[in-house]
C-alpha cells in the first residue's frame, strides 16, 4: 500500500520523480503517419522533450469520431521512439491489448475515461511496464489514488500520476486544472506527479500559464500535445501547440523550475 | 444511429419503455449468500418487483474492499431468479466476461465508472443481451447518449438507460438526482430510461422522494437496493431499503405512475 | 432556530406549506406593461395559480442588460394583483428597498445571487413580510438553511424556501434540479418548499417535467414564469411557459399532487 | 466596457498590475485586538507584504457565528496601517457601509458570496476607492468579468481581481484554485488579477504550492491570511499561515516572481 515515501519511476532511460528533473513527455493526440510522426519527434526532441507520446487506440466519446490507427499507430510510434532515441507512451483501452502494447510501448497511459476500469487496472499492474494514471475528469483525490492502489496492488510500483483538470461549471477551459492536487498527492503517496496542461486547457494558448502553474506547484514533468499542423490534426487540434510554441514554453518552464529548485 | 422513436426493451418476460408499466428491478447491492438472496427475492417479489438484481463482481474504490463472490454470485443469483421466476441484472466489470453473464443473466448492467469504458461498451453490444448503462457519475446527457450510441453501434438495440444522479458539489446526497435528464434522453432517443435512486441518495430516508420525482418525471422503471439488514450489508448498506420499507414506497408509488398515465 | 416542526406560511390570504394545497406561483419573469401583466395574471388565475409573481428590479449578470421597470413596475404588479385578487411577489435587490416593496408585495423574494447577501436577509428579517429565499445557485442545502436561519434570527418566521436547481457541469439545463433538496428541508426544517422549474430547466419543455417531479418529492408549491409571447420577452424568454402550456401542466399537476395526498 | 488594455491600480502607495511587482496582502483574516493586529503586521511588513488586510464585518455562513468587531475593527485596520506605513484593505458586505469604509481604508473588497450583490457593486463603483472584486465560489470567468463591468460603469476603474477558487465535487481542498482563470481575465480584460491561495486551499499546508502556482500563471499578487495564534484565530484558523511560515512562503515566491519576469 502506497505510504509518503518518495519514488522514482524509470521510463526507458528517463528517471522521473523527485529530486530527477523536470520531464516533458510530448507528441501528437493522434499518431496519423510515420512521416507527420517523425517530424513533431523531431521538434520535440530538439527543443528538449525526453519522452515521446501518441494515441494509437483512441478512446472518443463518439463511435462515429476517428478511433486511431490501432497497432500501425503503435508500431509508428514505436519507430519514431527508436529514431529519435526517446522513449514512448500510449494510451491502453482494453485489458486484452496489454501484449501488444508492451511489445512496442514504454509506458502504458490509462486515461481519465477509464481511471476506474478496474480490469484494466489489474492488467496494467501485471503488465511490467511502468503506468501513467491520468486522474478522471470527477475522480477526488482520494479515488485517484485509490486506482493506484489497484496497479500497485498487482505488483507495480511504477505508476506515475498525470492531473489533467477536473470537470466543473466552468466552461472557459475544458476543464479545471487543480494545482493543489499535485501537492496532495505527492504529499501523501510520494508518487511522481505531471500535469497535462492541453487537456485541462482546452485552448493552447492557455497551455502555457498552466504548464508554468504545474511545474511551480511541484510538478515532476509536463505532458503537452503537439502537432504541425494543429488545424488539420484529427482531433484535439485547439489545444496543440505548434512546434515554434512548444520551444517558447520550454524556454519559459527551465527558469520556473530552476526557481523551485530543479532542473529541465 | 439513435432516433427520438420511442422503443420498448424485453428483459426476459419483462417489457420497459414507453406505454409498458412502470418496472421496478430490486434486490441488494452484492449477492452474499444463497439464502440472504433468496429471502430478499422472495420479499421483493411480493411487493411487485418484477427483476431481481445483485452484484456479484464489485467494482470498488478502493482494492482492499469487498470484491463480491464472482461466479458463484453470478449462480445464485440465476438460481433465485429461476425461483421467483424473475429475470435478473448484474453488473459487468470486463469484457472478458461476457460469457460467463450471457449464462446466467437476463441483462448486462454497465456500472457509473465504466460508462465510458468502450472496450466493454462493444463487448455488451455484441453480446445479444440487452443493456442496463448507467450514466456515469459526471457524464453529460449527450456522452451517456453517445456511449449507448457505442452498444447499439454493435447492431444491439436494447439499451435501457438508468439515471444514478451526478457528482456536484452538494454532500447532503451521495449524488445529485437529476429528473430532467429522464425527460431529455426519452425526447431525444425515445429509449427507456429508469431511474437508480439508492446511489443518488446515499441515504434510505431519500430513496422514496426521489423514487416518486423520478416516476412523476417520466421514469420507466426504478433500480432500488434492498437489504433485509442494512446494518450488516457487505457494501452500500446505508442506502439500502428493509423489505418493509420497500414494500411502503411500491404502496405509495403506483398512484403517482397512475397520476401520470402509467400502470405498475 | 430552526427544529423539524412543520410551519405553514401565510401570503395575503393564500397559507402554503405541509397539510395545504400545492400553491402556484406564477407570472412573466419581468413586468413590462400594465397591460401585458394584466393579461398573464388573468390566465394564470385561470388556470389555478394563486399568486402573481413579477421581476421589477431585476438583478442581471450583465449591467448592459435590461434592469427592469423598478417602482414603476411594482406598482403595476400591485395593481394587477388587486385586479385579479392574487397575492403579489418580486425579487429585493437592495436592501435600502424594503420600504418600497413593503407598500406594493405580499412576499418578498430573496434570489439565488443574493441568498448570503447577509445584509438583504437581515433587512428582510425585519421587515415583517414573508420572504421567499431561493436557494443559491452553488449553495449546499447547510448554507441554504442556515441563510434563512439569518431571517428567522430577526424575529421572522415566515419563510419559504424555493429548490431552483443548482449549478453544474451539465449544459442540457440551465441548472440541474435538486428533489432530493426537497425532501431534506423539510425533514429538517418544516419550512415550506417550493420549486422553480423554470430556472432549473432554462427551456420550456423541460418544465413540465421537473414540475410533476417536485410535486412527488413533497413540493408545496411551484414558481413558474408565464408569459404571452415569450419569444418577445425582455428576459427568459426561452424558459417561459405560453398560457395554454401553463393551463395544461396544472392539469397534468393536480393528479400528481393527490397521489402524494395533497390538494391543487 | 472593458477592453484587453493593461491596467494599473494605485491602492495608497502601492500599484498593482502587469509590469508593477507581485503585490502581496497579508493579515489575519478577522481584527480581533490591536495588539494582535499589529503584531501580525509588523511582521508580515518584515517578511515583505505591501498591504495589511483584515476582516471587520464578517460575513459568516451562520447567524450564530462571530461576526467581526465591526467600525472597532476598522479603526485598528486604520491604525495598524498607519503604525506600519500598509495600506489597507477590509471587505463591505452592505452598501450601506460605504462611507464608514471610505473613512478607514484604502480599498473595498467584495468578497465571493457578494459578488452578484448589484447594489453593493454600484455602490463601490460610486465610492472613488479602488475595490478587490473576489470570484463568487461558482461565478464562471465571464460572470465575474460582468460584475467589474458593474463596478467600472459607475465611472471606477480602479477594480484589482481575485480567484479564490471555485467550489467543484473535491473536497480535499475547501476550494479548487483556477490558475487558467487568472491567465483569461487578464487577457480579456488587462484588469490586475490577484490570488488568494488561503481560501482556495483552507489548509495552511497548500498555501505554498498554490501560491507559487498563481505567480507563476501570472498574477499580479497574492492576498494572504496570516495568525500568529492560528489555533486560536475566531475565524479560519485552519489556513492561516503563522508568520513565520509566512516569511519562508516569501522566500520561495521571489525566485518564481523573478522566473516569469516579475520583481517582488
Amino acid at each position: 500500500m502506497l505510504t509518503a515515501e518518495n519514488r522514482t519511476v524509470q521510463v526507458g532511460s528517463v528517471k522521473i520523480g523527485a529530486g530527477q528533473p523536470v520531464a516533458v513527455i510530448a507528441g501528437p493526440c493522434s499518431v496519423e503517419s510515420q512521416e507527420g510522426l517523425d517530424s513533431i519527434a523531431r521538434e520535440v526532441k530538439a527543443a528538449g522533450a525526453l519522452i515521446l507520446r501518441g494515441g494509437t487506440y483512441k478512446l472518443r466519446t463518439s463511435p462515429y469520431s476517428f478511433q486511431g490507427l490501432g497497432e500501425e499507430g503503435l508500431k509508428m510510434l514505436c519507430a519514431a521512439g527508436k529514431s529519435y532515441d526517446m522513449p514512448v507512451v500510449s494510451e491502453i483501452i482494453s485489458e486484452n491489448d496489454i501484449e501488444k502494447y508492451t511489445k512496442y510501448v514504454d509506458m502504458l497511459q490509462i486515461g481519465a475515461r477509464n481511471m476506474q476500469n478496474v480490469a484494466l487496472l489489474k492488467a496494467a499492474g501485471r503488465s511490467g511496464k511502468p503506468v501513467l494514471l491520468k486522474r478522471g475528469m470527477s475522480a477526488t483525490v482520494e479515488e485517484w489514488i485509490m486506482a493506484a492502489e489497484y496497479i500497485i496492488n498487482e505488483g507495480n510500483p511504477d505508476v506515475i500520476m498525470c492531473e489533467r483538470g477536473i470537470r466543473t461549471f466552468e466552461n472557459a477551459t475544458r476543464n479545471t486544472f487543480d494545482p493543489a492536487a499535485i501537492a496532495i498527492v505527492k504529499m501523501q503517496t510520494g508518487l511522481p506527479v505531471i500535469a497535462d496542461p492541453s487537456h485541462a486547457a482546452g485552448n493552447w494558448e492557455l497551455v502555457e500559464a498552466i504548464s508554468l502553474a504545474a511545474i511551480a506547484a511541484g510538478a515532476d514533468g509536463l505532458l503537452i500535445e503537439v502537432h504541425d499542423h494543429p488545424d488539420e490534426a484529427m482531433s484535439d487540434g485547439t489545444q496543440s501547440l505548434k512546434p515554434g510554441n512548444f520551444t517558447a514554453l520550454m524556454e519559459k518552464a527551465r527558469p520556473v523550475a530552476r526557481a523551485v529548485g530543479r532542473e529541465m
